[in-house]
């Protein structure tokens, strides 16, 4: 067979948020995020380490996440910025856009200034991968600490892999808790704002930990025998939400990239604490390929900790060019 | 005093190449690129290491520059590739584009859709401030080694730090070779092409490499003393245009980047072939401040070897930008 022939390129589609949403309707992402999951956890993708550029006065970090899959059509670079001040000038923490590359001569195929959303999105669709496979079936009450955008969007994104409506939510201010609350229910969900994190902890069985937090939100041991935690919120070797002890006591650690947890994430912090063993550390695209990998039983504590992989960007990113062009 | 208000985000400015190649015009480019090396060395520039994607089939090289200067407006982000198949397909090697952001809050500020001709240019302006800083005065002749945008980029940046218009050239193919010579006497140069890289390196005492070659291109002792080498072509650890044991020769090795050149560009091989003390390694930026750092003789032999540092990108895009808003 002769190679493909290339037609000459076209110039770069530079799409807005408002065109990125549109492109999104309709478009389950689920099975493509489960998929670049899958090829990064069998080498089937090219994704180097995080680049960081961090800022203070006012703070803000930024992450450039990057690569392809093997056999792709495009290389996408991502950069997803939160400066943790926006709030007071009436902005989102969040901004960013994605970029997609013809991988064979390195034409821009697309700009996507999505502000950040797309990365949003993905991470939520991550964190409904990581409850498919290693939450307690049937879920009884779902945790959310944290609520801001991705607290909205981990519970939006949720209802598709459990039936489970009932909804606990944990924030800063009790105000922002009540607030989510009064919006989660508009939307199907019966969500109760509670004034502490460990009373979210100690009443769910699925928690989602959303926040940019330096600290544990609650302790090892308020958390039931049996739940999952899906950790979304550390992204940077600075920031944690869980207790170590967590960790120590859970029957399977699942980390999104198992280089990336290394550096960054609660699992860093678990190692420097010497309470984490990293042999002992299962990556998600393994749990998906091999369900035996994952939770084998109603009384193991499983935890998932995301720290966000290019093939998540990669993903998506090319998801919306392929939806735009279909 | 206060902190400066912010106005709310405008949204990102696109920019094509036309539309770039126009905000061009009349830019002093050489100042504000050796206050970039200037700040890096002097440790005002937050630089983190090159991302890099490396492709086969067709072949190819992704890299990836970001950062900011202490004290600027914004952050940079600049995705350059080189697909050396793409003259087969009619398209030129390089692409790429970079990105401003608002480094307060993350804002997307720019989108210069440059196809690679910002790197380009900024690269050819970091040669003539090589030259202006290294090369012998008066210089007698300009060797080039290469044919494409590039040698005729450093030429012509060339023209405005030496009053010397005598030029020698080299290609893999003499027909190019001829094509350049061609150009560039058009362009008020009195250009030679030769059959032999080494011939150009005997008869020149300002000679510019600009090959993606993964050998060296003429022997050590082709070269004159008194002689001065940009080599601008190796920006991976797997191309080298010089003969190690010129740098072992030179009086004066001058890296863009003490770090980059250790791990990419001539420096990286010579240090691997035992033949550079990486303590001798002098920075553009510190001779810049320092003449007394550089050429101090006219028999002394000097190298640059410039890899590209991410602050010719951040000043090459901040100055566009500024253009734009004047």
């Amino acid at each position: 067979m002769s190679p493909q022939p290339l037609s000459s390129p076209r110039p770069a589609v530079i799409l807005s948020k408002d065109e990125i949403l549109r492109a999104l309707e309709g478009l389950d992402l689920l099975p493509r995020i489960e998929e670049g999951f899958r090829a990064y956890s069998q080498g089937r993708a090219v994704v180097p380490p995080v680049g960081e550029l961090l800022f203070s006065q006012p703070p803000g970090d930024v992450h450039i996440k990057y690569g392809y899959l093997d056999g792709g059509d495009h290389y996408v670079v991502k950069i997803a910025s939160g400066f943790y001040d926006n709030p007071k000038l009436g902005l989102p923490s969040s901004n960013g856009l994605m970029l997609v590359f013809d991988r064979r001569t390195g034409s821009p195929a697309a700009v996507l200034l999505d502000e950040g959303w797309l990365t949003d999105v993905r991470t939520a669709v991550a964190g409904a991968v990581a409850a498919k496979h290693l939450a307690p079936h049937p879920v009884q009450c779902i945790g959310i600490l944290g609520t801001g955008t991705q607290a909205r969007l981990q519970l939006t994104h949720l209802a598709a892999v459990t039936r489970c409506r009932e909804v606990r939510v944990w924030g800063r201010r009790l105000e922002a808790a009540e607030a989510y609350a009064d919006e989660m229910t508009r939307q199907g969900f019966s969500v109760r704002a509670c004034g502490d994190a460990g009373e979210v902890a100690a009443g769910c069985d699925l928690v989602v930990t959303t926040t940019p937090s330096a600290e544990p939100l609650f302790d090892a041991d308020d958390l039931r025998t049996g739940a999952h935690v899906t950790a979304v919120g550390a992204d940077s070797p600075g920031k944690r939400e869980l207790d170590p002890k967590l960790l120590a006591r859970a029957a399977r650690v699942v980390a999104d990239s198992r280089s990336q947890c290394l550096e960054r994430g609660e699992c860093h912090h678990a190692l420097a604490a010497g309470l984490l063993d990293p042999a002992s550390l299962i990556e998600l695209g393994e749990v998906i390929a091999d369900p035996a990998l994952g939770r084998t039983s109603v009384n193991q504590l499983t935890i998932a900790d995301l720290t966000g992989v290019a093939v998540q960007d990669i993903q998506i990113a090319t998801a919306v060019l392929a939806a735009l062009e279909a």
